[in-house]
């Protein structure tokens, strides 16, 4: 195919925190794609806005659904995969009329990336180059001031969609761990912290680097948690 | 104190890799101060260094010895956390006369960075801002093109320092690893993922986004390794 596909991650949420190699792609692409949900605006696209020419195309690729299926109902799966397989097909498109494509994505795009499932499609098929992001642990832990690795400590990186016994397992053996995709696994992730002996150390960081952010500890917050939310457990400090 | 300290990170070694945030504060920082060896370039000054104004002065944190000494040994840290305590008061010698200083770290300030420890000794006595960056990480896997974590993967991020028999457990439990800080503890690094029996798929990169730069499955590389290089082990792709 003639045309290079870019996957360009654009942080955490703050505009500013995209990287100069990411708006210079932006600005210079064809077409730029992202996903979202129906009827709702990008995120990534909104951190970005600033850097889209007035010239440039824009492709939405849009989630059969989100957070009305759970990832533990085998539909989930088969859906997501049709929908990678479409996405794939129409990037696909721009890509073989020569067109030059910048995908954006939320965080870094090879961190739990919707994009990386359309890589993976089409990385035999064309050019592709992969710009790195600010992931949204790196701006929590920086509005949260919370050093999390001293020494020679092990980070675990934990999705929340765990079972609470294998979360607690990881836990115990972590000298830092970020919990991700909290949203309605919030109950477990309080359990499994908690059966872990860590919940004294814990932060909540919900829409880090975004507009309504919260930082907190997590003995003191109640209730549920949106999807754009983490729990920050940094590391042991045994070096000084 | 009247001044404020920012804590910056520039990213993994390409200069386009900073953010817009950090550019923005390097430019408009009093002091600019970074981390070196004695008589060495700093690699962070390097990377920033287009955005440095001709009226900023800089401040060189010169570190007593960087591989000379084995970790392993108690006059490492003993030294270190001296060398830590003058940085700190140089710092504050700035900050206490209202100038904002600017320090400059390589990759993300608060994984394994240096600037943590002065962080950790002037928290409490000034004004402070953290500024995430790209980690070598991720500048690392963007370039090797290689997804880490799809579904609910672990990823865990290892310290090369660590005791082989320790390594390979890590590397037998985790989805997606990723080996830092590899430099003279390659041999043991080698025979802690031959021992977890995933050899075949580890990704070597040296200098990652930088010069020089060097990609190749870990199995083809002999020899030794510099500090600046990492192994990747993409996760397991359960999920398509």
């Amino acid at each position: 195919m003639a045309g290079t596909l870019s996957i360009v991650g654009v942080g955490p949420g703050d505009p500013e925190l995209i990287t100069l190699r990411a708006a210079r792609l932006i600005g210079a692409a064809s077409v730029v794609a992202y996903f979202c949900r129906e009827k709702h605006p990008s995120q990534a696209r909104t951190i970005a806005q600033a850097h889209i020419g007035p010239n440039t195309r824009e492709m939405r690729l849009v989630y059969p659904f989100t957070t009305e299926v759970s990832v533990n109902d085998p539909a989930y799966h088969q859906n997501m995969s049709a929908f990678y397989d479409r996405s794939a097909e129409c990037l696909a498109g721009e890509l073989a009329a020569g067109q030059d494509v910048t995908l954006l994505c939320e965080g870094d795009p090879f961190l739990y990336g919707s994009a990386m499932y359309v890589f993976d499609r089409l990385r035999a098929r064309c050019n592709t180059q992969v710009v790195p992001g600010i992931m949204a642990m790196n701006g929590c832990w920086g509005e949260a001031q919370a050093p999390m690795t001293h020494g020679d400590d092990v980070l675990c990186v934990l999705p929340a969609t765990l079972p609470e016994a294998e979360l607690a397992g990881w836990l115990e053996r972590a000298d830092a761990a970020v919990i991700m995709k909290i949203g309605r696994n919030m109950p477990h992730v309080r359990q499994a912290i908690t059966r872990s002996g860590r919940m004294k150390d814990a932060v909540y960081v919900e829409r880090g680097t975004q507009g309504g952010q919260v930082i907190t500890p997590l003995e003191e917050r109640e209730g549920k948690a949106p999807y754009f939310s983490l729990v920050l457990l940094p590391g042991r400090k045994r070096v000084r």
